[in-house]
């Protein structure tokens, strides 16, 4: 696998703060920015343009964007839950929009209280209004596994992407796998019947959760189904505040870790992350994972 | 996948047990055996015949062997480093010898002060002495990468293959992640080659460590080379004590959810390997991994 290249999307300080409680300071969330550029993560999700009253964390993602434009390198995307707040986005100067719908219809009310069917109109509406350059990243949430409805079978994410990709073929599309119950079978087949349906969608990403500890057996299996774009959160730092028991996105530091060993370039300095993955354990309220770390940072008990 | 089928090789109370220093008294290992038995896992490694002062924890492994001719389904396995202990383990009547050498010279010599090719010559000792309907399973150590000398390149472990299959085809041979670096496009093309190379050998098996968190991935990727054995410990416990930091065999229960949810059939039962898997955590000085029992058993932090 030599020459290939992975590209890495950080999403610790939105995915992974979000459902952190205590409210971490402004200016410490742009040094976890800095830091986080500075190991070669240079696209990262920063935050989410959403109602500060649902997710208290995200509410100075404006001002971070804003301090954006003062890291060298960095690519900040935000999330965005509907039209209004992509115009607000897009008002704040953001360049790098996701727009995130659950296929399931449970989940997808209980987050936005909508039909997917009406957030998927949603998706339509903010694609007709992107200026040009704008760039737009598709979240797919509970693709493979939904935590009211249990196992989503690919047809209806299939459903979803036929009525959705064509609008903007170029947008980056991912299936996320919120609950961490998908398994690699599943997910390599979804990404090989999807690619095969929608050849003229070229950017096919996977957001992996690694609740049961499925997140790089997923990751690999997505891998040999051609997908060169995945997800990853800092420390494992992460989780969906409405998909009861999701903690856990993969761990930056374990992914790069498998993709380096395999000849895989990533970019990114894991000398560098290491101890910002450390740091992120250190966070009130913060919730990590991930192996690499502490097998990279503390002595086994079997010495020889 | 339907209709597939994997043996899954509980080794907890061999590899688990032996590095944890309090003696756990043998009534208790018994109860373990019982206890892993009805939850499905009917070949174990239930420990080894060596030095007992190179392995207390080991001492009483005669006495475990005599206990499972109580307890009924149980095929109990045990490792034997040489021929003389093989031979002790035979007199006690053991029918499933588990022999194993490293690939990399500094492992054995560290292990068993010997040249893996004179490790290699014990082996066929062993073969040679070997009464009918005693099976064998060759364990073949640092097969990917090893503590002192690093990554294995596959052509090590091939020749060790070479030399030894064809004393006893019909042997299970387990190449063996040991430090837990192996990276599933290696462990994939491993078996691939080995598998092609060896059309006789058809029990392969995997001993996967969870060390940097890729158990799962190389087993998946053991799987699709056409791998159907594969090791795992109850609660993850475990780690050579002769390998500096590689604490963490793939966790059972870990490897039971995904291939179950693969529509793989273990036999295993999830329901009664959870409270065992969360027994092993209070072994007074083991060490646990895994990520399915506590995602089964505890409530997540983010309830919708």
């Amino acid at each position: 696998m030599l020459n290939e290249r992975l590209k890495v999307i950080e999403v610790g300080p939105r995915d992974g703060f979000q459902g952190i409680g205590p409210f971490i300071p402004t200016e410490e969330k742009i040094a976890y920015l800095e830091r986080l550029v500075a190991a070669g993560l240079t696209e990262i999700e920063i935050g989410s343009f959403v109602s500060a009253r649902a997710l208290p964390q995200m509410a100075d993602t404006p001002e971070l964007l804003t301090a954006c434009a003062r890291i060298q390198g960095v690519t900040p995307r935000v999330l965005v839950p509907n039209a209004k707040y992509a115009r607000r986005a897009l008002d704040h100067g953001a360049q790098n929009l996701v727009f995130v719908l659950s296929v399931s219809e449970s989940h997808n009310r209980n987050n936005v209280r909508r039909h997917p069917d009406e957030s998927a109109d949603e998706y339509l509406e903010i694609v007709a209004l992107l200026p040009d350059g704008v760039k737009m990243r598709l979240d797919l949430a509970t693709s493979f596994d939904c935590p009211f409805e249990g196992r989503i079978e690919s047809d209806a994410t299939l459903r979803m992407i036929e009525k959705l990709a064509p609008a903007l073929p170029e947008a980056e599309i991912c299936p996320c796998d919120t609950t961490g119950k998908a398994v690699p079978d599943q997910v390599g087949q979804l990404f090989r019947d999807a690619s095969q349906s929608f050849p003229d969608v070229k950017r096919w990403a996977l957001h992996a959760h690694d609740t049961y500890g499925l997140g790089l057996a997923n990751v690999f299996s997505a891998w040999q189904a051609g997908v060169r774009i995945m997800d990853a959160s800092f420390g494992g730092l992460g989780g969906c505040p409405f998909a009861p028991g999701a903690t856990g996105n993969v761990a930056t530091e374990d992914l790069v870790w498998m993709f380096e060993r395999m000849g895989v370039e990533t970019g990114v300095d894991l000398d560098k992350l290491i101890p910002l993955s450390s740091a992120a354990e250190k966070i009130p309220g913060g919730q990590t994972g991930g192996r690499v770390r502490d097998a990279l940072t503390k002595k086994g008990d079997c010495v020889a």
